[in-house]
């Protein structure tokens, strides 16, 4: 048996003006620094003391991470932070408000962006700044890795081979793994963990900063799920 | 060639107090964490970016890190936390204010467990709670290994195999490494790099929070070094 939590950062300065962030690398509000401080004091009046974290390599999920950590009395905690936990990128949409993207392209346009399974947004162009190329938290990220738009389909086909690799034999050693991460990264988790369709998991909303608690048998099969 | 920078961390409440601290786990004052910042700030002006960083499981080291990196812009730099890069155990001494512990010990006796090489303040005793046994950021260490005191020997007997089994190699790789540690975990590793004599190195002192930078060969021989 082992034990997994899943948080989600805290509200970020663009979740806050309503744009689609993505990979572009927002810090987090001040209410946002209180939700994830407020994460780590439930888990640790839970009881539940991870051993080993992971996050992204961006500084909502990192900012998330520290916070919580930190009030935990846990910030020794050994960390790995990966790209393949980022948030869905999205492509041309990245840093236009979600408003006057509807205004412009329809809600029902910008509802398949959003809610489809597959369909991703616009691509942006190879050179777009908001590729990220050059940026050197990316430089790990083998060029032809590097997504120009992703669907939810495309982000959980990169989010799962770090699970396999990375924190499923945390897992399975038994140790107790927390992870801070994004709407999207977090969703392909879910929905490998307790096995939800494609059409449902889109539907699936992570509030920012409550923690959700899995307890996993020795295959990693769900036996129990709790929101702090 | 490569290059190394290390930190001492910004002054902590017990420097601020003249207390004896060695593994015990206090966090940095404000003016501690201004020092931190004001490191990453001069990292960032001089245009030194690392790219691996390594600290302690000590937390005015992690936070020291921290407020770096985040002054940086690389809270996505990837992290080793090892007790290896913790301060020298003080043993019976810990906790003690160092005025006080003159007035009862003698002058003399406080500057030889201070200021040698080699001679260990009193050891605690095993089950001692300053051990940290059962505490479990040291979870890590192997109960034969938990030291009782150290003396300055015997902090860089332990700090030196990290050296050559965890930063060496990074640094032969080329990356610009980062080290967040402890006034006397960094002599060890000072002491290896200039080789100063045992008689010197008690003397060498490192200002908390600015950077000490080194440009390495590729057989690690120090080629230039500068402080920030």
């Amino acid at each position: 048996m082992s034990t997994l939590i899943l948080i989600r950062h805290g509200e970020s300065t663009w979740n806050k003006e309503n744009r689609f962030t993505g990979w572009h690398d927002v810090d987090l509000t001040e209410l946002g620094a209180e939700q994830a401080r407020d994460a780590g004091r439930k888990l640790r009046d839970a009881g539940i003391h991870p051993d080993l974290a992971f996050t992204s390599v961006l500084k909502r999920a990192i900012r998330t991470l520290w916070l919580a950590l930190d009030e935990m009395d846990r910030m020794w905690l050994p960390t790995e932070k990966d790209w393949r936990l980022n948030e869905r990128h999205y492509g041309g949409l990245t840093g236009l408000n979600k408003a006057e993207t509807a205004e412009k392209h329809g809600d029902e346009q910008v509802k398949i962006w959003r809610r489809s399974y597959d369909v991703p947004p616009p691509a942006l162009d190879h050179d777009d700044e908001r590729v990220g190329r050059g940026d050197p938290k990316f430089a790990a990220i083998p060029d032809a890795e590097l997504p120009l738009t992703e669907s939810l389909k495309d982000t959980i086909a990169r989010v799962m081979p770090y699970w396999f690799d990375a924190i499923a034999p945390a897992l399975q050693s038994g140790r107790t793994v927390l992870i801070s991460a994004h709407g999207n990264s977090l969703r392909g988790l879910i929905k490998h963990l307790e096995g939800i369709s494609n059409d449902a998991i889109v539907g699936v909303e992570i509030p920012n900063g409550e923690p959700i608690v899995y307890t996993l048998d020795d295959s990693l099969r769900v036996v129990a799920k709790r929101t702090l």
